[in-house]
């Protein structure tokens, strides 16, 4: 399942080259090449699909039992302070390439890289009926 | 493998009260109750972790097969425009709570989360360097 106009397919088939820290049968693992700071790593299904709702169930699986591994040998070789994992669905999420990607963000303080936190609260109740909507699409 | 100040690991045992949407043997998920978005969940593993690194590869692969899944129920429950799966290690990367968990935080037009993305760019070799780094740490 590959997409003719997909870079990030081009990538899996080694049309287009890339600095591959990883790969298996499921997945396969890059530098990102417009990085938020050293070491940003891309993780991606060699599968193509747009965003994550579009994988199966074990096909999302198989490539994050990567993660833990990846996101220590990150760690490990830019010896940054923390990491950010981050995956966009949809434009309006800041996704660019359409093929699932998992962002793996080294971060140090003051670093270029940053998001807000503006938590909301629920209303009474409100809680709860997202909730049953939420279950009831599972 | 629970810890006793973990508020996470006490909406696991169900000693502090949540809306929990999914629970199996590995994972279970619930709403957060200071909501980036109406739907914002957040995943988390039953086992304390405090950071993706210190899972297993099994824990990781148990629990993020949901991610299909619960990214495809917010988004029907919420019909929302696209969706940011978020997972933060350590207080640099906006770590509040010690124990593993992804947000998965609907995002609409407009709306009050966000990030920069600041790409740079790396000198010539860095790359190669860099990707040496990391597949040795693997």
């Amino acid at each position: 399942m590959s997409q003719d106009d997909c870079i990030f397919c081009k990538i899996v088939s080694g049309e287009i080259p890339a600095a591959k820290v990883h790969e298996d049968e499921a997945a396969i693992a890059f530098l990102d090449i417009g990085p938020l700071a050293e070491g940003h790593v891309l993780l991606i299904p060699k599968a193509h699909a747009r965003t994550v709702d579009q994988l199966s169930a074990s096909q999302a699986g198989e490539m994050l039992r990567l993660l833990p591994a990846m996101v220590k040998a990150v760690q490990a070789a830019t010896g940054c302070q923390g990491v950010n994992v981050l995956q966009n669905n949809g434009r309006v999420a800041h996704q660019v390439v359409p093929h699932v990607h998992f962002h793996i963000i080294p971060r140090n303080e003051d670093d270029a890289f940053g998001f807000n936190w503006p938590a909301g609260a629920y209303d009474e109740g409100r809680v709860d009926e997202l909730a049953r909507a939420i279950r009831a699409n599972l």
